[in-house]
């Protein structure tokens, strides 16, 4: 099994870590991280990661992930969604994580269907076509999307179970020891206060270019 | 503020980048990813990540983070211990997901610490001198410590509360939308199946060697 983690970049991490350390020990897979060339692809301020190979290279997938990020600068490039649009229809399923989605979407494969992404980024994602889910794991046929970043490890668990069975799904929770408990219960817009959902839609506006849409490629 | 990823081969992914992501948005950080070469780092079968410095260069840090991997060679091998030796004294905090522990355990950072590490190897860390919890977050003086891989998330977040107040800490929650709903609740070995545990266990020993401990240097 052929699993393809596209990379490209101001990624975030933890949107591709998460699902390439749930997945990845599945049997038989092999992993690929695809980029647009093989030279490292910046994922933060000090994070490069070293794809396996390309775009132009690798044309079919049994499962692809594709991480959320900034998103603008990505959607008006163009080049994950020429991707998407080559091999989506090869692959058995396709996931993304945080506004990954909004990638699936710019490539016509959220079509008439159901998806979520980051909550502070769901206009951009309805913009794009898609129908905006506010849940944190969402599957429409063979389209799996999750919420903001670490709902990738739900989403990705998910899919594990899916493919290989809920004994290899829940090992793998446990290898993982995946037994959340947050010191802090403000993880999503409903539960933060006021003033942290504030703080965050400032950083969000700030880091992610509010008002950059008009260069994207619906 | 310098905070040190400390990058080794067959590190766990995850264990790095759940607290690269909570930690490196921290106001004026400067993360660094430290290793024994520039050379790309492998985590797992498909990730290799660029280090940014060297444990020959790089001698103060003022937040260290030390991933778990696969502890028995890098344990062995001692280089990651010599670099902790040096640098911990300079840090204020010194912290560590899922097997990391063992190597502050070697480096003596652990002596008379409570501390703790993934369910599966929580022997190891005891026969390396530190006083053993089964919680998923420890702190005990200037040393904090997360279990198993996920559990890096939990850990960074206490830690962020520490340095920069619990309305930042909460922002950085909603920001990665950390409001978990694992699709099974199987992440601890307390509440996990028995046929689940022994998958894990088979899979631990197989993948971390059982019995390679006599390579460790204590």
């Amino acid at each position: 099994m052929d699993i393809a983690f596209v990379l490209y970049p101001n990624m975030t991490a933890l949107d591709l870590v998460g699902p390439y350390d749930v997945l990845s020990p599945g049997p038989d897979v092999t992993s690929h991280f695809v980029a647009a060339t093989l030279d490292p692809v910046p994922a933060g301020s000090a994070m490069r990661i070293v794809p396996t190979t390309t775009f132009d290279t690798l044309d079919r997938a049994d499962v692809i992930v594709v991480p959320g990020g900034e998103p603008y600068e990505v959607l008006a490039e163009g080049t994950v969604a020429a991707w998407l649009r080559k091999v989506h229809p090869t692959a058995t399923w396709t996931t993304s994580v945080c506004t990954g989605s909004t990638l699936l979407a710019s490539a016509g494969v959220l079509e008439g269907k159901r998806a979520t992404t980051h909550w502070a980024l769901r206009d951009l994602l309805a913009s794009l076509g898609a129908e905006v889910s506010t849940d944190r794991v969402v599957r429409d046929g063979s389209v799996i999307t999750g919420a903001g970043v670490s709902a990738g490890i739900d989403m990705a668990l998910t899919l594990a179970g899916i493919l290989w069975g809920d004994v290899f799904a829940q090992g793998v929770q446990l290898a993982i020891e995946y037994d959340p408990e947050p010191p802090y219960d403000s993880g999503s817009v409903e539960k933060a206060s006021p003033e942290v959902v504030d703080l965050v839609r400032g950083l969000v506006a700030n880091e992610f270019g509010a008002g950059r849409s008009e260069g994207v490629k619906a």
